[in-house]
């Protein structure tokens, strides 16, 4: 058995998200049906995390086995042949067998876009839409706030497993605007469920002086899931990297 | 009655082109059922000319009548908060009632693009893909052939009305490249069926070195339809400015 660890790119735009669901084509059922075909039997994958339906990503990382003989570049190959074209595979490795694309991923990359220019049709499932003009200065100061080791109560799903530890660390919070594109990038070690819309949403709150810097950092410490109750756009959302 | 001369941009992705067909939905009849929502009563358009199933516009134009008392701006507002996101109307005008989208359109610009990173899942609706890497200075050597006034006949659909003349004038026509990705520009007095799309195709030929600068020479002297069997993907295609 030799497992492969693939690098993978999709425009999220038509599909329900990463993982299967009643209500629609996922990204994970696609690629699964490609590999069953390559192997002739069926074939699960494990990726680093799911992503929302609607949501994008540059670099995801998910893991598979195989009985057969077949290299990285033929898999490569044989994958962007088989897969509809808005999931192309950028890179298959051999890794060893121990493993394992969610449990030792050490960092994720997201990044936000959301962009003023609301009449260009082609940015519509690509960013964020705001017809406000934001304050920048605003957004810094408060997306600097996010940085470090916290509870995220307050910034995630209400519906998550209340044995999960809901302490992340981010490395890196940050917002530039360029022209009519306001550009978000968050670093961390995990991300829970919704955390990185929740927090670009209030970031956007603060940047049209809807909430001061004092209102978040209390939203913060408060750990408090129904305090928040702003999420940003599901198609503005790009996973770009994932570390092991 | 008042005449309306309306500017719009429109992601092709998911239409037939612009012109109703039963195989599919039309960004006309998009626009179309959003005037005759706003006017209670049928609303016919005419635009400068249809495009291609998938093709883009950055500034398509299209005129209407109206009997009702509203301005170009609440045009412009009804209108886009009636049609779907990847239609947008630019400006609303008020003009002339004898302006004419089509007979009075005095110049066109389309733009195409055409990209050698073809493992990338965002450009898959928006760019031709083109897996060898071209001779750029061959293709500006090409591209300068179709300048002037010709009969474009080796470079329209054999579809064509006999009776309708193939002579056009391009005023521009040109490719660059930067990075992984051609651009090209055509600039003229009127363009046929499929014209600039077997324009582009023949130029990618010439630099794949698959036809010389004399034979392209001679297939747009010969003004025989058989001849020029290339056609670039419509994604790649952008109708960028009529000018009146």
């Amino acid at each position: 058995m030799i497992r492969w660890k693939a690098t993978v790119s999709y425009d999220g735009s038509r599909y329900c998200g990463w993982q299967s669901q009643k209500r629609g084509d996922s990204v994970q059922e696609q690629i699964e049906c490609a590999l069953t075909r390559v192997h002739r039997q069926p074939c699960e994958i494990v990726a680093s995390g799911r992503t929302d339906g609607k949501v994008h990503a540059l670099g995801q990382v998910f893991h598979f086995d195989s009985e057969i003989n077949m290299d990285g570049d033929a898999y490569f190959r044989a994958l962007n042949a088989l897969l509809p074209s808005d999931i192309r595979i950028l890179k298959v490795e051999e890794v060893s067998c121990d493993f394992h694309a969610r449990f030792h991923a050490v960092k994720k990359r997201y990044d936000y876009y959301l962009t003023n220019d609301v009449n260009n049709p082609f940015l519509q499932n690509y960013m964020g839409m705001e017809r406000t003009v934001l304050d920048i200065e605003c957004m810094k100061k408060c997306a600097a706030l996010f940085e470090g080791t916290h509870d995220f109560t307050t910034f995630t799903s209400a519906k998550i497993d209340p044995r999960k530890s809901r302490v992340k660390t981010i490395y890196h919070c940050s917002v530039e605007k360029k022209d009519d594109v306001y550009h978000f990038i968050l670093e961390g070690n995990g991300f829970l469920r919704y955390m990185v819309r929740m927090i670009v949403a209030t970031i956007v709150e603060c940047g049209k002086k809807q909430l001061t810097i004092d209102q978040v950092a209390a939203m913060l410490s408060a750990k408090n899931k129904h305090l928040c109750r702003y999420k940003a756009d599901a198609c503005g959302l790009y996973l770009v990297r994932v570390d092991y």
